[in-house]
């Protein structure tokens, strides 16, 4: 059949996905921090080590998207197009090269979650809000100095962190931690459940047709909170860098498979 | 103790809603419709009768919102400012007006459902999706004609309403069906369940700062669906008139009882 | 027309609620502890005193209902029958009676939470979560001393109670807070938003062919937690008195106003 | 690290899953139907053929659930062991034998669907209610004839399925059609995203320590809906077999996998 994903069906709609190219287009609030780089040290993959400058630098995303497939289907029904999701991203060195690569993720769709674990992203469901800019009346901030946005996200009903930023000035990019192409491990184990696995690769990828519009500088607070099973906390923030606010497009097509096995 | 409402605690935090007045900002997908004037008069308060022109018209309105009080503490927690809703609005002359009056309404947060009674809104808990402009890529209609936007309602895991929008021209005014003061009935029963009211009202109520941008009218198409416990299928539509979106700002503080008892 | 509440048309059908009688069957687990009193006056409606035995004790109880109107209609499209629930419970002495009251409560349906505002309760909505007894396999306790349950209750993405117990020995009744006939207040503003109201109401009412089944004490831990808009941490435990397991079935009729306006 | 999948962390309490073995509690409602063989058909891995006798048989089968691993701790924490889901099997020959194998699956909770993309589960998220029986009170149905129960699937807001049987008499097996070892693949695209696979298996799978209760045969009604994107209609009924109401608890430990690339 032709289905990019299960379920398989002669159609190809029942697919959790269609075939890529993916757009998206959406806004995103970042809080970039350090905290201690031997934190950072162990989410790296194998062979990679710390990035050679400000090694522990961590930035926490909150993005609030609008995706479809080449057909934009998706975009009349919006339940299918819109979700929002919160990410770590962290940066390491390897093969003479800089790169962001994601530890934690929290998304509130399927569709995007299983989107996710093709590109190498560990996602997991959450609860995701962020404030939006407005236009028109009070409720809100405008995209100016002063105005204040908050972010939380939280799962199986505990809140993992609370972000709120305060716009100063406009900014030429919403930050460096999330700069560099993804490297990510895809990783599946055997269905024989004995340590042995059925496909175990370190992949990058990147989009294409990025656009970044709106982009602010802001001060910013972030509070992260212990949970059993959702450990942010382990990236605890020891010093806040900045925030951002910006939109956001690209698309995406493929990765690259670095190493298997 | 000083809470708007319950619950009650002595900061007054634990209430669902906060005093008045409330600021709302947000973006609203319009489809306007007649169906058969008596459909609608079937939805008329005691002692109102049909309007005397366009008796029929009906308009189903999605709402992306952000809210919050007069504090604007919600704004940076923003699970507890945002909320979408779709409600049908009709129209009536009472007392030699003319009157707006919403007989339906789904939301999905339950503060923004209580202060729906307040102000005499018959709210429930539905799911509710709408497509959002975008300024960057491709994810999305832009706000210029052709932009293609999809709106649904869902309650109880079946749909009852899907609207595709198709923007044609800028327009002065969002639609004619929801401009005019609205006319509620308020209404709760007595706690011995005979039939006899402890609150039984005929309010109007409107905004003030209202403020609205970016209106678009558009071509539209509409699906309403049977739901056994939802039956917007009762206003169902015979003829589509047209379609809107648009932004939109109101402050709402207060609202007058016209009749009680 | 014939709805006992609002959406009202003419077959009642689309009504948030039935008409009563409504009927549960369901089962619950409770932690009975003390805080110290004066937090538990903080509650009481005017005129009463706390309770002359025991003035700090707290109820807080988990429940899992299956619920329905008179025609049993809900019971086969189960998602408008299930529901589940949090809620606290407090004593007090008034008109040289002893009354249980609810000061806190959250549920995770909208007819659920409109129910309770016919019957005084003050309803949010939240997230809940409560072990379920088993008869087969491994996952989960049995109905035997040592089974091990856990309940939670979570707002807006922030848990507010965690309550674990250990079933120890049969008991002859779950718990003494929850007992007596409830005394609630009905309160809506009216729409002026002034300070004054169109129902202020003092009423009490009980179910009728109440059933309990499989009642076991447990030893109790209870976590409660600051949540800003939800404040169960004004009645902070002190001293856990025990827990309780047991199935719980009632019917609900009507209720008395004691007092009005 | 020792994390069974990903978040991987140090302690891998972060993992969506933890290691086998899993242990699962819960009861099901089942309707077995006739569809056109050759729906099937279009359903069957490759090699495979339809079953010799009854070749149009389906099952569609909801389960409510608690789950947990082998240190029991999402017991109590219930948020995380308990979900429900609802699933079509279908059966096939293949290799000498008759396997069941499951084309759509719906859950609603994020470790049950990546527990089952593990065990070759075409798994997306969905409301899932179903009836349960009670033992007090009115509110439901008792195990005994003339028990009637409701079970329903949607997703994305729209109703894929709705059942509703009522027990006749006690059973000695749930049905045929759910009764075989599973044949499932498992799947997933490289990278690349240009056709080629990263992991493309042949497995199969069956839990141990199976324990069944409580097993009632019914009479059923099955309405199955079209949904653009969640074609359980492809395997339309054409002639309802019977239900069953039954609890169930199985473990599971690990499959086999049978073909790979």
């Amino acid at each position: 059949m032709g289905a990019f994903l299960f379920p398989q069906t002669p159609s190809g709609r029942s697919s959790l996905i269609p075939s890529p190219p993916w757009h998206y287009s959406g806004e995103m609030i970042t809080v970039e921090y350090r905290t201690d780089p031997s934190n950072v040290e162990a989410f790296l993959p194998e062979g990679a080590k710390l990035a050679g400058e400000d090694p522990g630098a961590v930035a926490l995303i909150w993005a609030d998207w609008q995706s479809c497939g080449d057909d934009f289907a998706e975009i009349t029904d919006p339940v299918l197009a819109q979700y929002k999701e919160c990410f770590a991203v962290i940066r390491c060195d390897w093969d003479d090269q800089t790169w962001s690569r994601c530890p934690f993720i929290w998304v509130d769709k399927d569709f995007a979650m299983v989107r996710g674990y093709h590109q190498g992203y560990p996602k997991k469901l959450g609860d995701i809000w962020m404030t939006r800019p407005i236009t028109v009346g009070k409720a809100g901030p405008r995209l100016e100095a002063g105005g204040r946005f908050g972010a939380t996200v939280s799962r199986a009903g505990r809140r993992i962190a609370h972000a709120r930023i305060e716009l100063t000035e406009p900014a030429t990019s919403p930050g460096f931690v999330n700069g560099h192409p993804m490297l990510h491990n895809r990783y599946w184990p055997a269905i024989e459940s004995d340590g042995s696995a059925s496909m175990t690769e370190l992949v990058t990828m990147s989009g294409y047709d990025g656009e970044v519009a709106d982009v602010w500088a802001a001060t910013a607070q972030l509070d992260v909170f212990e949970a059993p099973n959702d450990e942010l906390a382990l990236l605890e923030p020891q010093e806040v860098i900045g925030g951002f606010y910006h939109r956001v497009a690209t698309s995406w097509k493929s990765g690259t498979t670095l190493r298997s096995g």
